[in-house]
């Protein structure tokens, strides 16, 4: 796999399409419900970046609690969330070691090499996931001609691996296994609460030995802006000063984070009903012939139509002109669950794609 | 003037200490108003990662058209409009030029070293503002031991320099300057519609000439979050990839960007009013014995007790026990005013001074 | 192939073992001959740093005119000329493509993201070269989720691959893809007079097309010190500034100037006997039974035993007990011929194998 | 004082100009002796990079015992000697503070910035050098806004400042102040020895406290290439690998370590003609009328003509006329005594001198 096939290709744009009906494409576009948008409304709101506005403060702290570390920080973004994890964990000439579809590498345009000077090596494994016997293999002594091999980072789940759920098991070897060698740990949690609540693991205990973690709320959970980075209070510290340098740091927050919180307290228990919208559109594709799907663990669904006689990117092209959007990925088509689509959405989309498969 | 003492100092915290009544600390602290909050939780939403939030699209042509700029980008914050704007006219091993008290320098934790390897050489002047015959001095031809000089940066206005307007004239001079010598021009607008509001001089007009200019909407225009930096087409488009990696790019951010529209038809023009509230407390301020003020000419007011024997930091903690915040920045006490603050209030304050000059 | 494996390791060090009589660890451990000392002894020098050393002088003149370049520099080291010359080519957070095993990403310590930012990618291909195919497949359209591709880098010759020689057509069709997508070329000449003296294609029309290329003297060439990279007179320029950044700026380098231009005069048709050296390394070790060999290009031979019944490491080490060194790398054993090395030292050598081999 | 008028400008060039016999322009042009030569084509050799050159090891750990540090490494300047330093000492982001004529400011291309992220704060005094009360005056408590404050460096002797020699007391108290407020002190010595010969404080005494101290090499010692940088074996493991990414190693460079070897046996005592010889040209010239010269303390003469009738440029276009050849620095003519330069060389230019400023 090239990186270049790794990012989404949505449909082309055709002033003459429909308007959008079914959105498949990612649960990044959910937008706020009217209860949260009511809820940001009401917010309580001071100067975030002195640290007084209290339901940002509020919000740091129940992510920390749910996570079980000591502090945490509101950021504009996962991506900053990311940034500024490794920008406190290495210095320059370091070595990130993640798989190769992680968002860090594959979405991230070059930052923790451009902002940070880290070199990311690309561990290989099926399924967006290596397991500890790779991360093993790929240690090495320290040398004068390496990079210093500093931090083992894993996306969960893993995206472009098919919204996959990295394991307890494997999550805590790993954590092993950093600690032998003086690695740290990080846990890029993008979708990290659809893997708690389909596994029914807790997010304290799904992160805990890893020493940074984040949650985004701009994804399945529905609020419209942030994510929140949890570890130690000295690491918490530590990336406010890279918040602030990287223009981060923001005044009435408190608006988009009273959104965060009301997702926390409606939205986390609702991502069981997108997996199971996930699965029922798994189990409908996989009904209609020549159409082959990879079974979901969580929101994800990715598929071929090729054995149906048409390519991924006109499949995507015909559903699109069905007011249905999703996108090409990796070679393949996703379909994100998320909020803003329902069961018989889900119904309405397979019915389209066994009609599209049929005339091909 | 050390680093050191030029950001500025807010009261010592005192659990016992009355609620701020009159908060004339910073008009970052301004709150959205209830006009404002309706605004954005009406707002029309999209992925604005993607370039799909119509409000933010809205936003970002009018703030362009403002300005007389071919495009514009929205951003989490101001620090954020500076740091990608160095990042695209910069290389590493470049040189800014900047007054010794700008944000730049003094405020952004030496993010333009950190981030993008540059060097900013600190120029000289009164009241916050070098003359263009001080960068004309500064300007050396190039060789192999000196950084290339790439960009010149101005603060409009010039905050620490007392909220002072750099003049038209100069302005102009310093763009003439730059071109001859092959220099890229940045506006850091942290107040520039205080500027242009105070001298009459339109947006466009104040920012002719120069490459890369933003607005703060979080300061005294009153919105909870953001900046927009404008340009040219293919800087912004540049601008947008640095955006991407810094971890600012967004999703549903129209909910803030309909803060900021709501603050360009509404709270513009009301900036006089906070001069006018600025120009009232600099004159009551003077007219008590051994108080000496800087005329302000925008919002800010600085000003020195301790000729009526008093010392700053100490008026500072008297002031907060009787309900009014300010801080001490650069050996002074600075009044910032802004929406949040009316005239019977500035009354109230000069009062509180008086008596407190009166009693030390 | 992982990193880790990619370094040469040495034989272990051991108080006992005989002085080294052999020397077939690396080409870079080459020293000056009593011819090349006179040189030295006799040179005329001057600053390098502000241009005044004419032996510098003239080693760079003709590098130049060796390559048809515009213009050359010296620097202390080849990882200097790589270094520098993307520094030159490239921007923070663009991209670079390379072989997986290439020195840029094997044996310089991360240098290419530590110092300018730059995200490595790694392609594959056999015998250490990628096919032009291989790059067209790994160029995409600018997003802006990934790094610019700015450069594409070929090492002539291809070390870890075998020594093996890029071919002209290979390099020429590499030049049209980078012109046709608007990136720069770049060859790494570690051993590219190897390359020319082995195909009998001049290092002129070798680089032809090539944006900056360079020679190391400190290997074949038996120089002790340096590497003159080549280019356009604006690259070189701007490589003087990066090159005074580093520290790479000396002072009367004449002295070891004077030993590369002795190396052009009398070392470079001689590296044709390395080249049949290895050649009859090759041929003899090959004729031993479970030794498997790589037909050598150039003066690299890779060798395994592990057919013969020992493995690499301990062939590697009951060589060092017969007063010979050579090098594990890459999981096979690495022999490298050079001026410090005879051809009867090449017939005793293949006895020693054959004798641990029939002991094994 | 500007950074651009600090660089040192020679004598116009002029091809009529007749050849240079008195060269007081820098001690970095001294040439090899013949002994050195000799020394240098007679020197053991092996392979630097990987540790193996006797040569340059003897040299390395002599100047470790000079200094009284651990180990210590060989570099390819004095440049790469602070830079490297710097990059371990520091993080993106911090603040190195050095007096604003330092070499690391005003002579390395912003490489701080450029390679490490690192923000150098200008302290200011007279002489290059700032008092420790200065010092203490610029450190701040840590906040979010601002760099962290990380190292201290002083340059000795302080050339821009005239060649003047950091007192032990006030390195003395630097030092017992950065302990006291956690910074780390560095010693860039571009002219340590000419400063320990000159006061009678050994090398060992003066940077006693010092965590990192560098010698040149290649300026009054007269060898051709090169620096060796001393401090604890951590801080020297970690100092190689930036000089491995820097391009920094080399192989058999004990040629040009023997060079410094024997410079350590000959040429150190012999600086104290260097500073008689400054001495003696700095009386002369004060006795004429007009010319201002400031009192040597080492090996630089400092001297302004103007109150002769004669800008300081047509003086040293006058002198090159004569066959002396001197640099306008920051506004004075700086004349450099070094071992290519003897006593009656002195007394000619202070003739020639004479005669300009009485023509004028």
């Amino acid at each position: 796999m090239t990186r270049s096939t790794m990012l989404y290709t949505p449909p082309p744009f055709d002033p003459k399409a429909p308007p959008v009906r079914i959105n498949l494409l990612s649960d990044t576009q959910t937008r706020p419900t009217a209860a949260m948008r009511e809820a940001m409304a009401r917010a309580d709101v001071g100067d975030e970046q002195v640290g007084d506005d209290p339901t940002v403060n509020t919000l740091c702290e129940r992510v920390a609690e749910l996570m079980g570390k000591e502090a945490a920080v509101y950021m504009p973004s996962g991506t900053m969330c990311n940034v500024t994890a490794t920008l406190v964990h290495c210095r320059p000439g370091d070595e990130i070691l993640a798989h190769e579809t992680a968002h860090i590498i594959a979405r991230e345009g070059g930052a923790h090499a451009a902002i940070g000077g880290f070199q990311v090596t690309q561990l290989k494994g099926p399924d967006g996931q290596f397991t500890p016997e790779t991360l093993r293999k790929a240690l090495h002594p320290r040398t004068r001609y390496q990079p210093p091999q500093t931090v083992v980072s894993v996306e969960q789940t893993a995206n472009i691996g098919g919204g996959t759920i990295w394991k307890k098991a494997a999550l805590d070897e790993i954590v092993a296994i950093a600690r032998q060698h003086g690695l740290v740990t990080h846990m890029d949690g993008a979708r990290l609460l659809n893997a708690t609540v389909a596994s029914g693991i807790s997010p304290r205990d799904m992160t805990a030995g890893w020493d940074s973690a984040w949650i985004d709320f701009s994804k399945g959970l529905g609020a419209p802006i942030g994510g929140v980075l949890a570890g130690t209070r000295e690491f918490i510290d530590a990336v406010w000063q890279w918040k602030q340098r990287l223009g981060g740091s923001m005044r009435q927050a408190g608006i988009c984070a009273a959104a965060c919180i009301y997702a926390l307290d409606h939205h986390v228990e609702r991502l069981a009903d997108d997996h199971a919208n996930a699965r029922a559109l798994a189990r409908g594709l996989s009904q209609i012939s020549g159409i082959e799907v990879q079974e979901p663990e969580t929101n994800l669904v990715f598929f071929k139509p090729d054995g149906a006689g048409i390519p991924g990117d006109k499949m995507v092209a015909a559903l699109r002109q069905r007011g249905v959007t999703l996108a090409m990925m990796d070679g393949r088509i996703r379909a994100c669950t998320h909020l803003d689509v329902n069961a018989s959405q889900i119904e309405e989309t397979i019915g389209y794609v066994r009609e599209i498969a049929r005339g091909a």
